[in-house]
């Protein structure tokens, strides 16, 4: 029996998180009542995942607020810690987009603020679940082999949204439906999301997986292994062009040599239009240590550097579907 | 200054082996006088590198012999022990070419057969100084760009090989000419020797580098941060197919898309004409637990599986030159 895993919950004075970077040795859960902690926490990636980032900056506000009831702030110190966390991370829209959304409800009080941050939470699942169904029903009336062998990139399960998951959540409809065979998992390097959460999910809920190198991806699609990829998205740009965590766009050149489609699963708070295209999404770099060293022991010579960008940029043109919740688009064709 | 760093050395009744697996920590030499303590660093990985596997092979058998001396083996005993010297790792031909080598040089004993085995030290040095010069050559006439920055995959260098490198060759050449910037070093998951010992070898000859995950290499190289790759090989097929570690294909694919030249570094002793094309190459598949646990520690969950292949093919169609001590072959074009 699969536990239900909620990545983030209000509990009237603050946030209950998961901290995911416990996982899956540990069940740690951080109870946030500050700006700072929250921001700690979003920055070392306790919390992560486009839409629970979304549904974090909502409810990031409300602690804003009620941070600054307790220790009597000024306008411009909550305004300044509201930007804050606004800021935190970069390369995901929906932190900005959680944040701006609940905004316009302060003068209304903490407990519109928390509503509407519910909303968010409630419309992410249903957005969720209807992006499983949409991605499943092209799947299956694109790829004719049963049962299906699906690549995924990083952790896009119910860790990493408000609940069920944007190409996990496509995975557990293939699963519920009967269709599915196995799931590659790449373990996502630096921060190994796709090993430590994605087979956690995975192995919930008995769905049979391999976890592989993030460098085996591409062999393991041009070795004819795996019928399609689908991965999540931080940000989507006006044309299509895709920022997702690091690794992506390998997984999807492999896709489109060896002719397999290439799925990328969000809800529309993902949607960025007022980005044009890729190259204009700020790409997060991320600490040299990350690379350089595991679990706290430094792995690299200490004369070395990294380079540590966080997320990659999938061109539009590489890109067979994109799944939302109102449907999909299929920019490569 | 520079440490000399040679990966192998016979000191008259055994081998002298570095431990790969310490590095860059801590300088373990290895004192090998019998099949098994041979086998065992083979399959470990405590040597490693397609040249530095041939020049195994070879000692290996003087190893052998010197046992089955000490030992009062029968022949078969000796024969068997052979076999499972040039089986111990599968997809790399210079293990058992090094072995097939000096086998007819064992009814004249031991000391013919050292000779003969330093003689593949030596001309496997030879031969990388030649593919060093014949590499830069070949980038320097296909690359504009001064100075150059160079990605690589895996480990190439003094480590893979007799001494100097393949790969890490040509960077080294290109370094001793003054026109290389920076090197871009796949981290290799599972077992990190970018990380652990082409990181090290860099840091040693103070050239510039970064370290990558090998999830970035792709759009390290679509962002225009490239301007070559560079890699070394396992085995070569008669048509040009290149198996390499396990991430190297996708590090070929991201160069096609950017149009930047995908470089294979090997000695003549890599090039397998008995295998027509890659299919027909053997992938070994390592431990799970490479991938599942780190340091010891398990990271995945105890219900997630792995596939952990420990090599990829890269098509010749995505190959623009084969650099050998004896010139450059260019099977892309």
């Amino acid at each position: 029996m699969a536990i239900e895993v909620r990545s983030l919950a209000w509990h009237g004075k603050g946030l209950h998180l998961i901290d995911q970077t416990a996982l899956p040795r540990e069940i740690v859960r951080l109870d946030v009542t500050d700006v700072d902690t929250l921001i700690d926490a979003i920055r070392r990636l306790a919390v992560r995942g486009a839409p629970a980032l979304g549904a974090s900056g909502a409810f990031g506000v409300a602690i804003a607020m009620l941070q600054a009831e307790r220790e009597g702030w000024s306008e411009d110190t909550l305004r300044d810690a509201v930007s804050r966390i606004r800021d935190a991370r970069p390369t995901a829209v929906n932190l900005a987009g959680g944040v701006d959304r609940v905004l316009p409800l302060v003068p209304k009080g903490v407990a519109a603020v928390v509503a509407e941050a519910e909303a968010v939470v409630r419309e992410d699942v249903a957005a969720n679940k209807a992006i499983g169904a949409n991605g499943a029903d092209w799947i299956l009336a694109h790829v004719e082999r049963r049962p299906l062998r699906v690549l995924t990139h990083c952790n896009t399960g119910s860790l990493a949204t408000a609940g069920w998951g944007t190409a996990l959540g496509i995975i557990r409809e293939l699963h519920e439906r009967g269709v599915l065979e196995v799931v590659y998992a790449d373990e996502t390097r630096p921060l190994l999301q796709g090993s430590r959460l994605t087979a956690w999910e995975l192995d919930q809920e008995g769905i049979p997986h391999f976890v592989q190198p993030d460098g085996a991806a591409a062999s393991t699609i041009l070795r004819g292994l795996v019928d399609v990829a689908v991965i999540g998205a931080d940000r989507i740009a006006a044309n299509g062009d895709t920022a997702n965590k690091i690794g992506s766009v390998g997984v999807a050149l492999a896709c489109a040599d060896a002719g397999i489609p290439f799925v990328v699963a969000a809800p529309q708070t993902t949607f960025d239009p007022a980005t044009p295209h890729g190259d204009a999404i700020e790409i997060e770099e991320r600490p040299e240590s990350e690379v350089l060293e595991w679990g706290g022991v430094r792995v690299a010579p200490e004369g070395s550097r990294a380079f540590n960008p966080a997320f990659d940029v999938t061109p539009a043109r590489l890109i067979n579907a994109i799944v939302s919740e109102r449907g999909v688009t299929e920019p490569r064709t």
